[in-house]
């Protein structure tokens, strides 16, 4: 029968305890390392549920990182790797790796540049640290998802080809559709509305989303994983605030309860609930001002914008004064925001960033939920009502008060983990350069 | 306070009863219908919960899916339906729709055609029963991702952007990427199989998949959420089939506990698990026989290969010989899988599909985990080594024998609803010639 790493320990303590269990146990996993003293040979076996230390006194020939099978009895051991071991009685070697492994998977991460760990994803992914990026990753969708269907959220899935672009911009990547053109989607923003307006009223959807951004930087993706949510009668972008404090909390405990190990090994932690309901919400103009004045403590240049130096002041700002690596700026320029944003007043509108340790993870806010204030606005941006069918008429047939928000998972995931670059928390990073693996 | 359709029945309840129920509540939603009788008014209100009556005493200028607000006071009726109803104290218009609807929200589904549905899919969405499909859709969803879980499965997110194609299909979308061309990913396959390799073992992923195939057919979508996993260390296709058997029934179990209501107004049943465990295996060779003696009897032509005609016929044959119409076909030939398909022998190979109420809703096998007659094979299929390279850098440093399968979520909620066409299960369905809205 096979067991898991995870479970040798337990399976020695029972054994030693003269408990029923096996005699012979069968592990299947990796060669993680190999190490020979003596006439011993230990090697540390790794499967999916982490590593345990295997003894044998003949010494196999075999590879770094082949499939192997072993049959062995299950010992404690006070100095393996977690108290216990398998003493080998039989070991096949299920699939043999080459012996020029071009990324060392047993080595320290630290050691290997970004586009080797990227060129080599294969191996890169092998190593327990990196995938611990992605173990913490599945939970933030799984707690994310399950956090929502608690208040009474239906997850959507929507379509990510589109005739055109509701935001109107320019980067938008282009799919040769039969004899026509159409675009990747950059957010599902007009199909969750049209889901909120259908009376579902609350809805949310994990689904790819795409920039045609040419810049490279630490923060950007040209595909991201977006956390979509949209919710029917809100008052204002607060009750958006409350929803992603809520949201955010069980992201946070359940990641600290299922993914302790993978935290450990990025030496991180996540911020308890009483810190995410202290997080303080600033308006737009009270945070340039704050984000100014630590500049100019810090000895910086001057603030005039939420830039992304800005984001870093700000957090540490807040983690100092509310105890909380994250705050929410809201009522953004009207000039800053798309034009179904609502309005505050004048110049203002009805949206929302959230930033979290350095940088912003969510963009959101009100939309629009009038038809003729809709169709008033649009010539203000430079816009003609006709390119916007869809949109209104999802306005024109009664469409409550509502709006929404999105959480880019992998910028959430890296600064969970204290990552600098957001491609190394997405599986298969894509941007301009890389299209591969 | 707000509450909703659902709860009326128990507000009142609770305020005949002598409760502390509230005096007054407030409800939100649509004007599903509008009915005068004497001096009094009666609206239907429909939330995201469901229905429920009002009842004034003035007649307000409403149009039908209006959005409102009401305050008023539960009160038990026999005649309403679900036994209650709202004595509507004030109402106020929050959304007013125009008069002009281009669907009927309250009328029978039957009566339009699938092109209107689409076309004002906004409004179609409305219905009752078209939301239902999508309710049971997020049933799918979550007892599909549940039950891996609790076999040890991580969840993953994949890039759809590939630069070329495992499968070497034609039936790819171009997506104009920067300075060069790259394309809609067909399946997750290469990237679930890396995961695999990369020793988390288990997998699974819902995403959007690609396949640019020109016909029009009602079990076809140019974009479909497909439902993918990928498990290491199988002997065979047949450990699939049993993780298919164990997933299936629990989304069955849970789509009977939670859409009791959807599948009433569908009329539909799901199968139980002593009828999913009962569903039988039948090789290929075999299944080509069942079929064709099936059409024979009913006076049908010669059966050659597992067409449309030949899914029903077997599912049918299932039903009436196992109680069961779910049934797995394996062996395929060589020449109608892929050429990574791991073989049986010489002809066959160690894969299957899944038929379900007439219709193939899976497809999967064991893949070929040997670097050396993945090598072989190639040419064979005339494809060239130097394609494969990322392919091949997966077997050559120690891949484990793996398979998998994928759902196709359209399909299976089709197939529990009772639905004809596929589309009428994708919330924003594209084909040929739709790309909206």
């Amino acid at each position: 029968m096979r067991i898991l790493a995870k479970d040798v320990a337990g399976a020695a303590r029972e054994r030693a305890a003269g408990g029923c269990s096996a005699e012979e146990v069968e592990l299947k996993g990796w060669v993680h390392r190999v190490r020979r003293m003596g006439g011993i040979t230990f090697i540390v076996l790794r499967d999916r549920s982490g590593l345990v230390q295997l003894v044998l006194d003949k010494e196999p020939a075999l590879t770094l990182e082949s499939v192997i099978s072993v049959k062995g009895t299950p010992a404690l051991n006070e100095k393996a790797p977690g108290g216990a071991e398998i003493k080998a009685h039989t070991l096949e070697c299920v699939s043999r790796a080459a012996g020029d492994l071009p990324y060392q998977v047993n080595g320290d991460t630290g050691k290997t540049g970004l586009e080797a760990m990227l060129d080599n994803r294969g191996l890169s992914l092998r190593h327990p640290k990196i995938r611990a990026i992605f173990k913490v990753q599945a939970t933030i969708i799984e707690a994310f998802s399950a956090y929502l269907r608690s208040q009474d959220f239906t997850e959507i899935k929507t379509s990510k080809l589109v005739g055109s672009s509701t935001e109107g911009g320019s980067e938008l990547f282009e799919v040769a559709y039969f004899d026509r053109k159409v675009y990747l989607a950059q957010s599902p923003q007009f199909y969750k509305e049209t889901m909120v307006a259908s009376g579902m009223e609350r809805v949310f959807e994990v689904a790819p989303a795409y920039r045609a951004e040419k810049h490279d930087t630490p923060r950007h993706l040209n595909e991201y994983v977006s956390l979509d949510v949209e919710m029917g009668f809100i008052d204002s972008e607060k009750d958006l605030i409350e929803l992603e404090k809520g949201l955010l909390t069980h992201i946070f405990e359940e990641t600290a309860r299922k993914n302790a190990a993978e935290l450990a090994l990025w030496n991180a932690a996540v911020p308890n609930a009483d810190a995410v309901f202290q997080s303080p919400t600033v308006s737009y103009e009270e945070a340039v001002k704050i984000a100014g004045g630590e500049s100019a403590k810090a000895g910086g240049g001057r603030i005039f914008d939420i830039t992304p130096e800005a984001e870093r002041f700000l957090c540490s700002w807040s983690l100092r004064e509310y105890g909380s690596d994250l705050l929410f700026v809201n009522e953004f320029p009207r000039r800053y925001r798309p034009f179904y944003t609502y309005p505050l007043d004048a110049s203002r509108t009805m949206s929302f960033d959230a930033l979290f340790r350095g940088l912003e993870i969510t963009t959101g806010g009100k939309r629009q939920h009038d038809y003729q204030a809709f169709l008033d606005v649009l010539p203000k941006f430079g816009l003609k009502a006709e390119h916007f069918t869809n949109y209104l008429n999802l306005l024109k047939y009664g469409c409550p008060p509502h709006g929404g928000f999105a959480i880019g998972c992998e910028r959430l995931t890296a600064r969970i983990l204290g990552i600098a670059n957001v491609k190394e928390a997405s599986l298969f990073p894509r941007d301009r350069k890389r299209v591969e693996p």
